[in-house]
């Protein structure tokens, strides 16, 4: 089998997705997703300027072989939008072995070790009673894993809290908005939000939560400390994540399980958490960390120090990623948890796929392949519009880490 | 002042150059270097869609809230498409307030340290006859220090050397070529090439080494212990970088310096190898690593692990990325070498530039700013054409770092 | 431009304060301060006897390589004496610079990445109410951040606590005084000083707590446990800076953040403490540890540990430092607190300055340089005296840090 | 016994001298030297000015509470200046204190250990020959350990090599000569000076070489490894003294035996060299390092470590120095070895002593106290006079470590 052709299709049904369609000598075609919230066309030039003509010709079962072409070929590497483009790649190509050899893709990664993967949805409010509303609007929709995020009193745009009457969105079309941030203010109120909603849903529902890079590594092992009464599945992103040495700061003073990652894009960005165990859960996701094959290979070494995957999965990846990254869960021993903050139905609708979501668990299906497709056609009725995610700044307005 | 617009100039004046241009409502403009070998057009498109429209309006004196506003408020950050991107806007702005402070960039960096910045230079010949020429060619035209490479006897293609009648140049337009390498070969060879070099030039010159990335730990430990009777200046790249630890070895086995990291492009990327002094040179160079605000902060923090700079300087990245790194090495304390590999005389015209060369040293000039322009309209003769770097594999088809 | 003259001013309206202005060729000169709180004059006669010689005909632009000259060029470095006097040079420097090149100082260290830099008094009194009393007194002044210290029942004479009808003002003139100390007193009230003060004020308040150093570390461990109830913005000093594993212990213990530092004078001197984060802010200030060029060296490297600014601000440094101390921290990334003594009405008038405080935050205000002037005439009205700091000993008469 | 006076004889009988005389009510005084090459007149004013007041009063017997009184009651603590004005008060001490108990300064610290310290002296010359004559010419003298230094081929001016025809002495009048180096002549060059020393002089002789901070770790380890062939005593000062960590690597490479620390003022400056037993010999000496009260203790905590005393004895230092060293040296368990620099013969005439040298050994002699006394009219006659070390540059102007 040869690889015939490659091309990017573009399209922002309610937001903006650059998805790889690889074509084959046997007419056979894989899907990989490309997309980096609010830097997509970077990426899109990356594979059409610079990858795809490298790729004609090429025999699409030699993933191994065409990923450390992607990686070492390019001198160049690490990085969102390297690695991005390299996943569009491997996944689009684990997609095309899939479905020639007729089996879905978690079977060629080791078949299933699981019945579904457990998943996490975002529950979030102006305030805590809002909050604990939506939290408990999720539960009834069936999921056993809640995110909960509420806005801070004082605070006039608090992370993962959605503008009235909208669901919760954080990039926005025009330039970045600029939020002010008050980490003491947050301190406090962390706990009493936690204090509020387990006592509503009582001890069995899994509770995580976001910090989004807010704190120092003292402030984060501060807060830690003060959510353990809540039994908390994680604490998420408590200080930013390049700064590995921050969590062995928060690990000595408090044992709140922690996750991290959505921003890395290489083993090699978070060898020192996982060789140290001060992470629980590792969050870099199939397309931003080069893909199934690398994604494979760093479940595997996160299980030598018992770290479990709990890979992002919000909105800003298409649905091919998330099909990606339900094979690589179901298949890998070590699976964590999953992010799912589900699609608009429009982005459904473009993104046909046999993923299902079932009392708390996502199973990707059994079709050949990730079984994912495009609607072309209709993608084509929504064209990229530019987007940024909010920059965030503190009081005096020091720009800090959103 | 305000930025009130910023656009780039994308030419070919015998290899790709992306240019950035960033204009104030003073006059005054800056210029920036985005090139990424042989993935130029990402960048350019990161810049053009999602940097650019973030600039309008900005005081182009607060460097470091705009690079701070760039990288955290990227959120995906890292990797060599964001932070060249970064790099060209901070160069730029760099450019800007020297221009509009009437003084050469150098002066805001700390004045010059030194008098001229000590510069290498590429000798390279098919077999070690060719190579000795060569190095001796250029101690006649005035380098006191100069990089060899030649042929490896039963290797079609080495690294450095170039093609019978043309100048080294690894990028070539078309897709990427591949070469086959044979590390038995080499390790054998080069001490044999460094003895007839050493002896052909006499003590005094500085004699440098590039492995290129093609060796492990323990074989570059081998060879830096075997070249030590020639007293080399460094070896660079004994391993591909992203392996830090592998320098820790490489170490307790020579003396030999060592050098790495033209494919970093943060400081975190070379943490462990500062701090713990594995190395002796750090080669990620500005425009790679994020500009000039992060070069001066990095070199600082290399200078307590007296780990000196040794900044890549292929053709790769244009006359704009010479100056901003002439001004840096003039002013930083722990300056160490600089590399040369002269434009051609066309990348000359196109960008002229107040630097100089002159027996072994450059200088930036003392022009205000960092005393380079563009001729656009020359420029706009060279349209972008596609160009790679060459692919390595092993003997037996391995794909190898190249 | 050369450097013509410079000379000292020493003066003591109200305390003792030693000034270098450096004259040059050009007309424009820059004031640096050199004072060291009790030993004052030694740091006159190093910059008489022994630097200003070797100033004269020095390009005043060359601030990295002047320093370097005075810190390894006098061998014998580091050490209070030595590193005030090379930051009295090299501040005078970069004021020179910014009037030569008509910016303020903040602009040559990266421009403004805040509006101001918010400031934390002096709150103290004999007992818990007039503690409180004097907190509120200062947040009715419009200070967001205060410190606040008490009379400790039982010892005579308690750190920070002024005498009957005086501010507070630790140095005498005339021959040290000798205080006794006991650490089980204090460590039993210290919670209750904070558990009032918390009470009092609300939660919005940032309170900070200065142990100076007299505390061993598992009593300083012991006493941030105690103190996070009240959710300190920082302990201060607990144990003796020079001890820098002590703070090892401490941090394993308690989430309270630290700050150290305010005796250093060289960032070898908090090396670990940095790089292991087991502080969370520096206290060494501009004029004690070297001045400008190591100052914001010294927090880029913080910076990469997540340790924040806090410089020492009490009014043994004259206001040549608060306006260097603001302009370093307008412009670095990490800044985080600066301590607020105000100087006495006769200080500000004998130092002209553009530096204002309003609604908790200090800027260094926009003139050329630092923004900062010496009335020689008035200057010459108060000849020094001599002024010592306090000695402590414990009950039994043993000699401990004050 | 009460201290009733302090004066300060400053002296420069062919070089500068600052000499602290304390005066008790028996009659007894003590003598203790406060010299810092170069910056002398700033530990006169610390002492006149600063200290000396609070001294007045006092009992000369309480050595340990003085040192903390003046150490930790200056607040502001450590570095050359600091330290040697503690380092003259606590000498003078222990000389009242061995004169009213009429014994011998080593008595009061252990007694004798041995019955005499080896000493090493400076054999220099303008080339190898030159040098050779020098060792033999210091051997025939009764040395059997000597330092060797020689003009490196193709350097003005090497450190340790005096000018023609006159002793060296590196202190200069006027204003800092600067000097230029080249790291890598002096690579090439010491080892081979070293090969026609070891020759002339055969096994038995302890041969010692300072490479005076010149070198980078990496360049060091090469050194050391190239010198074992020559059964080096020690190799000193192989990279500045600061930078610690250095030594882990120069470690790894070689067994040649390792020196520093003679710019050290603390314990706490050379905290990692011992405990990690990166270095052989500490060269922090009684004057520059606080005293006999810190030197006991240091020298006891080497002990712990195998690391051996070696201190700085350059007649920078003032025959009371030299003393106070001796007395230390044949007390303390782990005496290594002392510097011996021979003062001048008009040094010596101001300076009246008992110790005494003899076949390679000296001895403190046998008076009570330290042994030495000041002629003052003698010293009457020769004034201060400014002189500086110099300074040196690399080839391409850089501030170097002299």
């Amino acid at each position: 089998m040869k690889i015939t052709g490659a091309r990017l299709i573009i399209t922002s049904p309610d937001r903006n997705f650059i998805t790889l369609r690889i074509d084959t000598d046997e007419g056979i075609y894989g899907l990989g997703d490309g997309t980096v919230n609010g830097r997509e066309l970077a990426v899109a030039s990356y594979l059409t300027e610079h990858v795809i003509p490298c790729l004609i010709g090429r025999d699409p079962f030699q993933t191994e072989d065409i990923w450390q072409y992607l990686y070492r070929g390019a001198y160049w590497r690490r990085g969102p939008v390297t690695m991005a483009a390299i996943a569009a790649v491997d996944v689009a190509l684990w997609d095309i072995k899939g479905k020639a050899l007729n089996t879905p893709v978690y079977n060629l990664l080791g078949g299933a070790s699981r019945n579904g993967c457990m998943v996490y949805t975002h529950a979030n409010g102006a305030d805590i009673a809002e909050a604990v509303d939506s939290v408990q609007k999720h539960l009834a929709e069936g999921y056993i894993a809640v995110r909960a995020q509420a806005g801070v009193p004082g605070i006039a745009s608090s992370y993962g809290v959605p503008k009235k009457g909208k669901p919760y969105e954080p990039a926005e079309r025009g330039l970045p908005s600029e939020s002010l941030w008050s980490t003491e203010k947050y301190l406090r109120f962390a706990p009493k939000l936690f204090d509020a909603v387990r006592n509503a849903v009582g001890e069995d529902v899994h509770l995580l939560h976001d910090v989004h890079h807010r704190l120092t590594p003292i402030q984060a092992a501060r807060l830690g400390k003060s959510l353990e009464p809540y039994d908390l599945f994680w604490m998420e992103d408590a200080t930013p994540a390049e700064y590995q040495e921050g969590f062995k700061i928060i690990r000595q003073h408090t044992t709140t399980p922690l996750a991290v990652g959505e921003v890395f894009n290489s083993v090699w960005d978070a060898h020192d958490l996982v060789r140290n165990q001060w992470i629980d859960y590792l969050r870099m996701t199939v397309s931003h960390g080069g893909g199934i094959t690398s994604a494979k290979k760093t479940a595997d070494f996160c299980d030598l120090y018992q770290v479990k995957t709990g890979y992002h999965g919000a909105t800003d990846l298409s649905p091919v990623t998330m099909a990606a990254a339900l094979h690589v869960g179901l298949a890998v021993h070590n699976f964590g948890i999953q992010e799912h903050m589900p699609h608009t139905a429009l982005t459904d609708e473009v993104f046909p796929h046999a993923y299902k979501f079932e009392n708390g668990y996502m199973h990707p299906g059994d079709a050949p392949g990730l079984g994912i497709t495009i609607d072309e056609e209709l993608a084509a009725k929504y064209p990229y519009q530019r987007a940024y995610l909010p920059v965030a700044r503190l009081l005096d307005g020091t720009l800090t880490d959103w």
